[in-house]
């Protein structure tokens, strides 16, 4: 069997994870990346190309990511011959806002509250957020004195958030269809632009992500977070069968008392950053990549492919 | 022989560490963080109660960590049935400024300045701290000309420190009387609700740890880390004999010179943090739960379990 | 075999590395960072001395790292008897503006701009870059309108920079002469005192650091960074022949793109914080200093040990 995705977001875990579970690899990758990926071992077969919709008809196990939806489309990669791992229904929950807080409101999370242009009040924070997963870029904080300015010249859907002063988290979920289990492996922090604010508040500077960074999250605040994931993956049982399977992560505000401000319904790139909770699990640190080629592994042991892979 | 702890703070390492060296593990835990725990392989026996002072019977070796303060008070843990890994008479050292400084003073390591609201300057920053462990909540930073009026609220005891400016930094040890040698096991930096202001400043928030993360300290400044680690053993070997036995953390400031700002006398949350440097001693990695599990079961190859159960 | 180094900056690794890789270990320490250095089971052979210079004779492979040049002076690295892991006339490339310019510039990586003190204007931030290897301490960050006067009191080389806000990036490669293969092992940031500005801006702090980060760069952005490390290499090994061996780190500012701000001409403290890009490669977690000492491994069993030693 081979396991094939996209040069970008998280293949390097994908690929790793899947070489460290024994299958053969396939990456599809632009000429101008070409260099790095090439120098890589864990690539068995690296198909170079500036298309990248040749996947869409790949002959292996595709793994799906962060880039995918923006490469391919959603209506391509929901139509194409190639099996998907995961449910390749479930990938549209996090492009629109009103997917999101569908799947959030039916398991119950609470959410950043959404705040209309009207009630702004002059003096107070607001998060400007563009719709869809976007690495970050686009969104921005300003005063509600600004807003109504700053927002006109926004070309994309957006909305506006009241502003949550506390530090972001984002937890990484792994639902086994296999061992019907859920997983907690992982919480990381984004590194932003913005946090060359750190040392000397300059501006307000742009949120792009431009790396994570691991962090051990407080013990006692785990079993709600499990919680959460626990009812996530009930709600997409009901709202997009037969709901999750595999890797999502759910984004938090955290001031005390958290606060959805996203999901991802794929594996998500703050997973890059190495974590240890995988050992509670499995004794040994897996990444989410290859938590996912651990599970390809165990439904193929078991003759249950059909049950990880759409 | 059966490892037993409760479910918050460090019980994830502890559990997961007392499996990788061949133990049972006992959890309590309460109803609500049920569904979390009871997902992991590493509990044997999961004890689901309201009533954390079941542990105080328990007949396994109960590993204490910082949430057993909280739940069970001193006096009941220095008075249990129960065998606890560790010097028990040591975990009063962190919960009153007296003791802690007590302890640092007798080990030469030099402390944050104490100040006297007398000698407050009104333009100059202070940092008010609430006395004992907290996990960060209820501290805070203020200026003297506001620091009257703010004190005033407060019910509980509570001191005026000097704010020092610059990175704060928990250094967690290990001293295994099996083998007579202190070992550095990690260095972690808290993650707090306050670095919600590191984008942008919004105002004071709180210094509530949401989190750990580990930081590779600049070589140089591990000797001296580890003087001070070994002056501190010394310390508490003559003010609370037998002394220090197992995981304890010392609290530092750093602007370019060390100021202790306190302690753990116990396994520090911080170590949730997966570090490297118990590669050094061990040759693999461990964490500190590890660490325990590892030093109780050398001591119980040499029949030394006396040594470090009390 | 034996592996020499210096007790500082990045020799935990590097012996730590030695020893599994099966080398013996001898370390050069001063007195008083003797008790840390000696509890450490990886070091064989502990030489303490007041005198640094005594490994400028050393039998051993002699691994320099940051601390060499400022203990020991260039000349009498270049000069010494010992055999040096790596190209020793390489390490002079960080020592100066006027090399590392050169470096960057042919290789084509863009740095940050240079400005000249005339066209300072009053209003903007500038970031003062004191030269050579410093462990950050004397740089600082000023509006134009102050910079005249700060810059008049400093005894040492410095240029003035624009100063970029974005996030600050090191970036660990390996060139490995027996592979023929540049690898990058990992990405870090600094923990600085100025970060002590993070939870609430006090006032501009040294940007003295004392410690690292592990951070998961955004896998998008690495393909870029690793042309740039194998543009470097191709650059050194004209400017320098026979180039790169071993260890060595691009450091960078990102806001969007990325600007060189500086290099290490040998392993850097960075590299202390663990990360796991070596899997990609090794299919195994190797620290820089273990990398080095594979190379060193490689070398001697297919007899090549000429190429990776000076």
């Amino acid at each position: 069997m081979i396991v094939s995705t996209i040069a970008s977001h998280s293949s390097l875990q994908i690929l790793l994870g899947a070489k460290k579970e024994g299958f053969k690899t396939r990456l599809y990758v632009s000429p101008k990346r070409r260099a790095f990926y090439s120098s890589l071992p864990i690539v068995d077969d690296l198909v170079v190309t500036e298309d990248m919709s040749a996947i869409l008809n790949d002959d292996g196990i595709v793994v799906p990511h962060g880039s995918f939806v923006a490469y391919l489309g959603l209506e391509a990669i929901e139509k194409a011959k190639a099996k998907f791992f995961g449910n390749r229904h479930f990938l549209k929950w996090e492009t629109t806002f009103e997917l999101q807080d569908r799947a959030l409101d039916r398991a119950g999370i609470p959410r950043v509250e959404v705040v209309e242009l009207e009630e702004v009040k002059s003096d107070e924070l607001y998060f400007v957020r563009i719709e869809g997963p976007r690495g970050g870029s686009g969104h921005f904080i300003a005063r509600g004195s600004e807003l109504e300015e700053r927002i006109s010249t926004l070309e994309e859907p957006y909305r506006i958030e009241r502003f949550i002063p506390g530090v972001y988290l984002y937890v990484h979920f792994f639902y086994s269809p296999i061992l019907e289990r859920l997983e907690l492996l992982g919480v990381d922090e984004r590194v932003l632009i913005a946090d060359g604010n750190a040392r000397w508040p300059v501006k307000p500077l742009p949120y792009t992500i431009s790396g994570n960074r691991a962090v051990a999250l407080r013990e006692s605040l785990l079993p709600k977070l499990y919680d959460y994931g626990t009812a996530f993956v009930e709600a997409m049982r009901e709202l997009e069968p037969s709901g999750v399977i595999g890797p999502f992560a759910l984004h938090f505000a955290y001031d005390g008392s958290f606060r959805a401000i996203g999901i991802a319904s794929r594996i998500d790139g703050g997973s890059n950053a190495d974590h240890w909770y995988s050992e509670l699990y499995w004794g040994e640190r897996l990444s989410m990549g290859r938590r996912i080629a651990r599970e390809l592994r165990l439904a193929e042991e078991e003759d249950r492919l059909g049950e990880v892979v759409t």
